[in-house]
């Protein structure tokens, strides 16, 4: 699957099969993140690969829209170091993320970003050490509805491109 | 170029040449940003695509490592709401950063991100409004030296995948 290709059919998915991704694919998507840019190639991130059943479903009540964290395959969790010290932090973790995004749906895998709101909980649960933080986690899986992964890209799913694009100044 | 290739081969850029950029390829270019996901799908962003040589070496002024945006054919200002309001914002924008530079790499562009470290200065050259903060532009252009773009990936450029990744918790 090329790019544009990827980028134009990519959508969320939410809903997983029941069916582990096999070792290679997991370490293709978190080998992408790892591949991934950041500012002055910093790095600055650690990613924590959960498949764990127990653990996946306590995370998903670490925010109020990730209860589709549960049903995933794997999440990935992107822990960045103090997001209010260098707003490149969450800025790379998002580069980072569409890295591994991209990387899945072309591997035949959906996948969704959850919001942590409950960041000092899901620190409990994973037990990353007070230098990291964690405000995104993502899910990875098998789409229930395997449609999605060639179905043509949704009508009204963005704003039109003048709405968002000016040229040379506002 | 599929996605696993652009992932794998992409590598910043900061020299470019003097070669403006088709008006097909600027257009999927700021098309692979407006395509991106976002929390929500809230699209909290809007894209100025800046050509004009002037407000490109203005552009580059307002961070401290952003000179190679004067060189730039073009650069992409990401638009974001006040970033202390939502940890998304900064996120998105990486998200929306990153499928603009891996559509780019994929037509033979290189590019890199510039923080903007002077926000009031960039908002005075470009016009926009109070509600709109830049935190991080984006220069594009015709890699100065050609090679880039087929070189293998540079050893040593990322941490090993040991020091990056942990299973299932801390």
């Amino acid at each position: 699957m090329n790019v544009s290709e990827a980028i134009l059919t990519k959508r969320a998915v939410r809903k997983f099969q029941d069916k582990a991704i096999p070792d290679d694919i997991v370490h293709a998507i978190l080998n992408a993140g790892r591949r991934s840019q950041s500012s002055k190639n910093n790095q600055a991130w650690q990613f924590i690969a959960i498949r764990d059943k127990e653990t996946l479903k306590a995370i998903s009540t670490c925010g109020e829209w990730a209860s589709h964290v549960a049903g995933a395959a794997m999440a990935v969790a992107i822990l960045i170091p103090d997001p209010n010290e260098k707003f490149q932090h969450l800025f790379d973790a998002g580069q980072a993320a569409a890295f591994m995004q991209l990387a899945a749906w072309e591997l035949g895998l959906g996948s969704c970003p959850a919001s942590i709101y409950e960041p000092e909980k899901a620190r409990s649960i994973l037990g990353f050490p007070a230098e990291w933080h964690l405000r995104l986690v993502l899910s990875f899986g098998y789409p229930l509805d395997e449609k999605l992964l060639s179905a043509p890209p949704q009508k009204g799913g963005r704003r039109d491109f003048d709405d968002v694009v000016h040229w040379d100044r506002w």
